[in-house]
């Protein structure tokens, strides 16, 4: 008799896995369930439908060549028996039954199963805010919010939107309400920079810099504690402040969408996660569960972890669907991930993979990180553009374990980062990046390119020969400059540093890097020493050179003026704003 | 006292390995030499000078903060003393000795060394055809080559020009060629496809269709034996044919320049590459050698290769140059390669890391490849391209021995192409590509990319699931249909295929895939059936089907009418021409 598997789920992972299990069994019978009418559409498309960049919604729920993906295509094209606007209530695991209603007739069956698969997702997190239930307030959890949200910018009365959370979908939507409808938008975010636990602080800086150059606002550190408005969403309170606002986006995150899974008795963790093992199977050998709803493993760290990506779920979902059907004992395994990420802003890209360097400490690393700036071709072809990258590796492995940048090339940026990842993976140390072969050839790469490099600066700051500053110790330590108690050695040629040293004479020094040798009694021994040239090169240069004649308290400022530019701090260090951080 | 090291070659390795010795040891005297008097040049921008998207000259020999990295630069701003047009007549490894030559006073003089790097480089391949002495005759082996070549079209007086080689130069030359200047371009190669040993004749196919339609011709499987004209190039004589023609250039190819070491008694190849260890040390230990006048190891064969790729010499000149300096027995290794390139075509990209499935058959491997195509982004996001990805497997071990690709979206290509040449240098396997963590958001990626799906592809026709044949195969059968051996089976929705139905009404079947099931007895059983589909996903559901009903000889076309397509083989699966492969 054919096996039968249900999945309960329809979207991203249930489909991929129910199809999966098909083509290795064509004999199965699979049944795949979901509350909605509407299934395996492209939920990461969402914000590129409300900017525009998608014009019509059915371009979610389609192949690449023009075939709706809805319970008939999945009847014909993959042999998948599936029921929308069902309901999965409970699993009866003695009796091995879900038991399902169907939302429409009300009617409700027992659906006998020999393997199921929980593919439940994840919904938008909820922040029980007063008035989040007022017209105009609105989560992303689904195409029926995508289509709300559009409909309403589309008719043209937004004028001003909040947006709560400055992660992917946060940030995402940002970009589209800002560019595409011209709504002046503002981020509040309760960390203290955009892109929490994902980039440094440094790179966050990048990015709200790039994004409130593009109009777009934040609020850091701060939540909000009310939604008013007169039978719809007139203002929203920000700690004492309130800000006038037509609309009000709630995308603080997602959570694991695993009740039906704890009723039934299964393993789920503290967060909310369902846990499975490597072949993605549940604490019943009969049932698996994987994407959004599950937590997986992190392979720098070794621990469980959350992780809602549909790349996820797309790659565990073909594991699974070997699973579903293959012979015990030898089972496809998913071991768990580096958590790779690429992120839209405008015209740049954040991507990333692994831990940052606070998230490593954490961990309980001795960690420590590397900023270097370089552009993302060779410096000769023309249309290139600075790339920063940054990279934390543990001091006694050597272990990459972790690896982020942001800049204009995002393509550029984003094989960088995959890269790195693909060792990551395979517990790539520091000398795996300063050899890794990224294709060489002058429109896409350096002789020693930007990844290389960044492998380099690390195995230098390991070795104690290029200890350094990022742009925001350097900007604490700027800050401070009053007291007298560094000195700051601007290594360029002297064009290139007149400025800062017309607007601090006592602070800011001038020798070219070419020069220091000459002029080792102009610098003083007793004090610190923060070198400064445009990336970070020639200051290392510098630094050498005085270590070699006995300077010991040298620090270079990896990034160099790029760094401080990038991060939006020219400002502050000229004199004219007091630092802003993040 | 401190150590003296010399250095012979002042162009990528050597600059590179003379400033990494003197920023570890400051305080070593480091002289490097060349017989040229422009030295740290970017020989790989030739090609993008001579086009023009590299205007001047000095944009190659300059930093990419425009200083100019002559001798003085070096003594400046690394420590490094350079001896320009001073040639390296012989080593005396018993006196520790090189014998120079200053080119401009004839002085002749005994350098002493404590180590030694040679960093010769590479020659062109001089083809001793007659007359490749007449002005007009170009190598492209230095600034000064280049220079008389852009003199020569800039002047405007080259409307047609020969190109002996169809490898990276030869392609490249003719792109700025045939580009910027308008020049009649034809490319002669001796092997009978574009980029031999470098890709697939499949993908050789599809870098030819793309120059042909950008103007450049090509003669395959064909020599240049003689050059003629009064006093300066006019033809140029291929077999029976005369081209006419105003220039011609030569390049088939580099040579390591091994002489110098041969003669001192080093350890040199068959091939002509010096041999080196791991340390970069020649058969001498005080003697190291690197870049394009070595040999290395090939990462997926364990044998010895020779990759003369300015990538290379920056990273091992990083190695030899810990090691000049370095305490014996901790030396830096510098462990093979697994040969990245990647190559401007026009507004196409090839770009490739390991072995082809012919070079893998070669080198003894029981290997197997697949062809895939897919958009580099998510198909619902604007402005995508489609990518044909290649990837060779050895069945027994899955490990992955190549990985090459072709598309308009060069950066996106080139991304991949790194992160699974950073997989085969730790030697991945089939599953580290399905798995490989490329970052996913849709501006950049698929929830599952192309990259994965490539790796999936291999897991199904490693595990029988998917046997396939690639384009070229498919079009031998073709080739073929009147002798009725094999039935060709066209998947599509039936508007698709109805050009292909008139045309060949006995020889093209069509059933859409999601029909297949109904239609089984209008199927013969008796021959193998080919199924064809847009790229090869939807022919592969429908092979799924006929093999669970008992259709045992079935194959599906890999990369589908898109493969075709992109070969430029349309007008041969028409009937219109013979197939002209390669």
């Amino acid at each position: 008799m054919s096996k039968h598997i249900v999945v309960i789920g329809a979207v991203a992972l249930g489909p991929k896995a129910a199809c999966r299990a098909r083509r290795l069994d064509p004999e199965a019978k699979v049944t795949m369930i979901d509350k909605s009418g509407v299934i395996s559409y492209g939920g990461c498309g969402i914000p590129y439908f409300v900017s525009g960049d998608v014009a019509d919604v059915s371009q979610l729920t389609t192949t690449s060549f023009h075939m709706v993906r809805d319970a008939q295509f999945f009847k014909d094209t993959k042999g998948v028996d599936v029921l929308t606007r069902t309901e999965a209530m409970s699993i009866d695991r003695k009796q091995k039954t879900v038991r399902i209603r169907r939302l429409e007739s009300g009617l409700e069956e027992e659906l006998p199963y020999d393997k199921l698969l929980i593919a439940t997702g994840a919904a938008p997190r909820t922040l029980h805010i007063s008035g989040d239930d007022l017209p105009g307030a609105h989560y992303v959890g689904n195409l029926e919010d995508a289509e709300a949200i559009k409909a309403a910018v589309s008719k043209g009365g937004i004028s001003r939107a909040v947006i709560v959370g400055a992660g992917f979908i946060g940030l995402e939507m940002a970009e589209a309400l800002a560019d595409m409808w011209d709504v002046e938008t503002t981020v509040v975010e309760i960390a203290d920079q955009a892109l929490p636990r994902m980039v440094s602080p440094a790179l966050a800086a990048m990015a709200r810099r790039h994004m409130e150059e593009k109009g777009v606002s934040f609020r850091f550190g701060a939540s909000v504690s009310r939604i008013e408005g007169d039978g719809r969403v007139e203002r929203v309170m920000v700690g004492e402040e309130i800000l006038a606002a037509d609309m009000i986006i709630l995308a603080a995150g997602v959570v694991p969408q695993s009740g039906l899974a704890r009723e039934a008795g299964l393993d789920v963790s503290a967060r909310g996660g369902i846990i499975v093992d490597a072949a993605m199977r549940t604490s019943d050998p009969d049932i698996y569960a994987g994407g959004d709803c599950v937590e997986i493993r992190h392979l720098a760290t070794g621990e469980p972890f959350y992780l809602p990506l549909g790349s996820m779920a797309n790659r565990q979902g073909r594991v699974i669907g070997t699973n579903l059907v293959g012979p015990e004992g030898n089972e496809a395994s998913f071991d768990g991930a580096v958590g790779s990420f690429a992120v839209k802003l405008f015209e740049r890209t954040a991507a990333g993979a692994g831990l940052t360097l606070d998230s490593a400490r954490q961990a309980g690393f001795d960690a420590v990180s590397v900023l270097l700036f370089q552009l993302d071709r060779a410096h000769f072809f023309p249309d290139k553009a600075l790339l920063a990258m940054e990279m934390t590796v543990d001091r006694k492995s050597r272990k990459v374990l972790g690896f982020q940048g942001f800049g204009a090339a995002g393509d550029a940026l984003v094989g960088r980062v995959g890269a790195v990842a693909a060792l990551m993976c395979k517990h790539g140390v520091v000398e795996d990046v300063c050899q890794l072969e990224y294709p060489y050839s002058p429109p896409y790469s350096s002789a020693m390119d930007v990844v290389n490099n960044v492998g380099n600066l690390a195995d230098n700051v390991l070795a104690g020969l290029n200890e350094g500053v990022g742009p925001l110790e350097f900007m604490r330590l700027w800050e401070q400059r009053e007291a007298g108690e560094c000195v700051f050695l601007d290594c360029r040629e002297s064009a290139n540093a007149e400025g800062m040293l017309a607007r601090h004479p006592n602070a800011w020094k001038n020798i070219p890097q070419g020069r220091i040798l000459e002029r080792l009694d102009d610098i003083p021994r007793d004090k610190p020493l923060i070198l400064i040239c445009n990336t970070g090169g020639r200051s290392f240069e510098a630094m050498i050179s005085l270590k070699g004649k006995g300077f010991d308290k040298v620090m270079n400022l990896h990034g160099g003026m790029a760094g401080l530019t990038f991060c939006g701090w020219e400002e502050s260090l000229a004199g004219a704003t007091v630092l802003r951080l993040a």
